[in-house]
């Protein structure tokens, strides 16, 4: 099977959206579950597919099916349940304005055809079938997928499962149609029929689809994440309480899935006076290499930890020999200073199993760190309890993050109705959205507001039954 | 007084920001509550200066007021009742993921301090106090306002007044700041720590702040109303039936505020064997010629005429003679397959009292008109009971407008919580947002999720009194 042009692939979306722009709720729903069923009758073979190309493990990839197909039924049982996207009415006030008005109606309709550009780090949750589609389509959106070439198999099949999964719930197997290829990426932003982008990816590569975007004839929002340095930050309290568990914690979030995750813990704070990063240092030895994503990956990876490692004031830890794709982890340990200059190569996202450890003599010293301007997914604070500096850190994170933890690691994005997973750029091209939790949907539904509409008008279906 | 630089007022604006980055909701609804109430106050002056700057006439513009204070106080409302940006919380569900979690509080931080460009043709309810400031207010930002050239008396008394309003209230008068100039709107736009724009006024003007935006090394949100041809569809049925009533209804729409209403009914589509057009001509020698808001909109209202004029296949109808800024209300007449040219002068929005009248042979040529691509704020079809067409013409309206009124005109907005003022480009830049209604402060909210946050640390007071 090979992938269809451009122009053919947003074609047929389109006409499917013609004949979907007043699915009810429940139609969706009923197409979200049949993907779901679809997915779960085979997460073994799609995992077994999945590790072939991604050698992300069968344990992990068997979870993130069944973290997809939750994703998937959650967006239904809301929609079922008329949680999200829900008509909501004004009943008309007597008198003149400004208090008086007529009925007002607000409805959501789908915006228009998507086009969808997966990550190559999470092949199920945030790929073909992942955060951004399951949300367009919930909203009653046709998509068109780009298929990452780093698993063209997976995406291939998954493509394949959808649309017989959704012409299987009686629904236009066009709702879903993909493209392959860099140029054809481009050209999928800048065609005419694409009303709204969702990606996740590189900050080169999803600034220079985010400018196709922004600069149409007609602009169309791109909702992107592209890249960020995640902090995390030890007050001296909890440095004091808790510091080995503490080390055990971050050796082992900066290594989850190879440190392949863009919620990585990529900056890790904490007082100069503790031993936690000569604790986590002690941990590298007993790690393997790791196997990462892709050859190109696992090049770049290598080619940043060099480029680190012939910076003044920087010390890079590594613990075994890197070879091909299989990178040892690292810890970079750096002065405040030098990891202060904006120029410097500590402040660019080192996609792979490494972090940068940095110690401060007081809390003014790590606020300059976290009130850097640049934005963040996530941050992380771990105190005690009556820790006035964990307070201050708090409030210093939340400002440039969009999920901040306490006592905890960054890594794990919980699937939850109202969890935000976005934040300020570049950690999202659009800081009030999100790509994880119900709130997605919002962004591919465009409210109309219908006034003074007879109620027979406001079924689709009612005329054609009236007229019958 | 003389307009600060942008730098002062971007500075400045930015420092009251940082100190009101986690102010309650009460404490907003105080600063609202306190700005409505002395523009209530000095409604009659500010009318008096408001007319002489506007020539709008003394009973719109003081009912403009009240319509700007009631808007006040709906956001103040809201944000006491907790109906508009409240946190929202998942509880920790036990176990391991997808379904297991921790505890995820969702809460609404203000996205930074907002630039606002106010419409010159109202100059109060889309003006310096306007939905864009109060939205953004509501949101807890601090906002720059760009005052609008055509009133600046009015801009200087308004900033003025919200200034000692806001800080009346206790909260930071550098919350409401203002810059003039077009020069000085282009870099307010650039300025670094401008986080968000809300703009009204023209396709250029606005397509080139957008531009500004969407290319900064950090881009940020454009909400941007730019332009609409707002069309109003009559089905035979209904022209049957009260063709009169419509036609006077029509010509009252279209000269309302001297058309100078971004929600104006620019195209009008009746059957061909209606005589509504015929009746709303009749109705034209009635009319005065009209005061428009400029000289300088005056001659492009003019010249915009004098262009359809010669403009093959269009014929305008006009009573009397126009001089200067006085000028009488056009009806235009064209053949369908001249508007259906996209390089026709007829596409372009002619800002004053005209209006294009088109008609019909069959539902489907209607449709041709309903079904451009060029997004609108607004859309209306008069039908009648069990009426198909009536039902195929809402359903083609509303896939491109962001309101769809029944057998109603649509000027006039009403400020409900649920309105949506906007639409798919080039009504709006941004389809999913509206610029009136509780919605609208959404533009100006980030959302960050606290995960398994103690209580303690949610209140932003707490740790102060705690450690006190």
């Amino acid at each position: 099977m090979t992938a269809d042009t451009v122009i053919d692939a947003v074609e047929r979306a389109h006409r499917a959206q013609q004949a979907w722009w007043v699915s009810e709720p429940q139609a969706r729903a009923a197409v979200l579950e049949s993907i779901a069923t679809a997915l779960d009758a085979q997460a073994e073979e799609l995992a077994t597919i999945a590790d072939r190309e991604t050698h992300l493990g069968m344990p992990r990839l068997v979870g993130e099916v069944a973290r997809t197909t939750f994703q998937l039924r959650m967006f239904a049982t809301a929609l079922r349940a008329g949680s999200i996207l829900a008509p909501q009415t004004d009943p008309a006030v007597p008198g003149p304005p400004p208090q008086g008005h007529p009925t007002l109606q607000r409805v959501y309709l789908p915006i228009g055809v998507v086009a969808v550009f997966g990550a190559s780090n999470f092949p199920f949750a945030f790929g073909v079938l992942g955060g951004d589609s399951a949300s367009a389509l919930a909203a009653g959106c046709a998509v068109v997928v780009k298929e990452h070439p780093a698993h063209p198999e997976l995406s291939q099949r998954l493509v394949q499962i959808a649309r017989d999964a959704i012409a299987g719930a009686g629904a236009p197997m066009d709702l879903l149609t993909s493209v392959r290829g860099v140029r054809e990426g481009a050209e999928l932003v800048a065609a005419d029929q694409i009303r709204a982008v969702g990606f996740t990816g590189s900050l080169a590569g999803g600034r220079a689809l985010y400018d196709i975007a922004a600069n149409r004839a007609t602009p169309i929002p791109f909702y992107g994440e592209l890249g960020s340095l995640n902090p995390v930050v030890v007050t001296r309290a909890a440095a004091t309480a808790r510091g080995p568990e503490i080390a055990k914690g971050y050796v082992e979030s900066m290594t989850l899935g190879a440190g392949q995750f863009c919620t990585k813990p990529a900056v890790l704070l904490v007082p100069a006076d503790s031993t936690i990063i000569d604790e986590a240092l002690a941990l590298l030895p007993g790690l393997p290499a790791m196997t990462l994503l892709t050859a190109d990956i696992a090049t770049r990876f290598d080619a940043g930890i060099a480029a680190l490692a012939a910076t003044p004031g920087v010390l890079v830890h590594r613990a075994t020999n890197s070879a091909g794709d299989q990178q040892s982890p690292a810890i970079v340990t750096a002065d405040l200073a030098a990891f202060l200059d904006p120029a410097s190569a500590l402040r660019h996202e080192c996609f792979g199993p490494s972090s940068v450890a940095l110690t401060y003599q007081d809390p003014a010293q790590a606020l300059q760190v976290l009130n850097l301007d640049e934005g963040v997914l996530v941050g992380c604070v771990h105190g005690e309890d009556d820790d006035p500096d964990a307070h201050l850190f708090l409030r210093a994170i939340e400002q440039r993050a969009g999920r901040v933890v306490w006592n905890g690691w960054p890594t794990g994005v919980a699937v939850t109705p109202e969890q935000m997973h976005g934040g300020p750029y570049p950690a999202a091209t659009a800081s009030t959205a999100t790509s994880v939790g119900l709130h997605a949907a919002e962004r591919f539904a465009r409210p109309v507001v219908r006034q003074d509409w007879p109620a027979h008008h406001s079924n689709p279906a009612a005329i054609v039954e009236r007229a019958e």
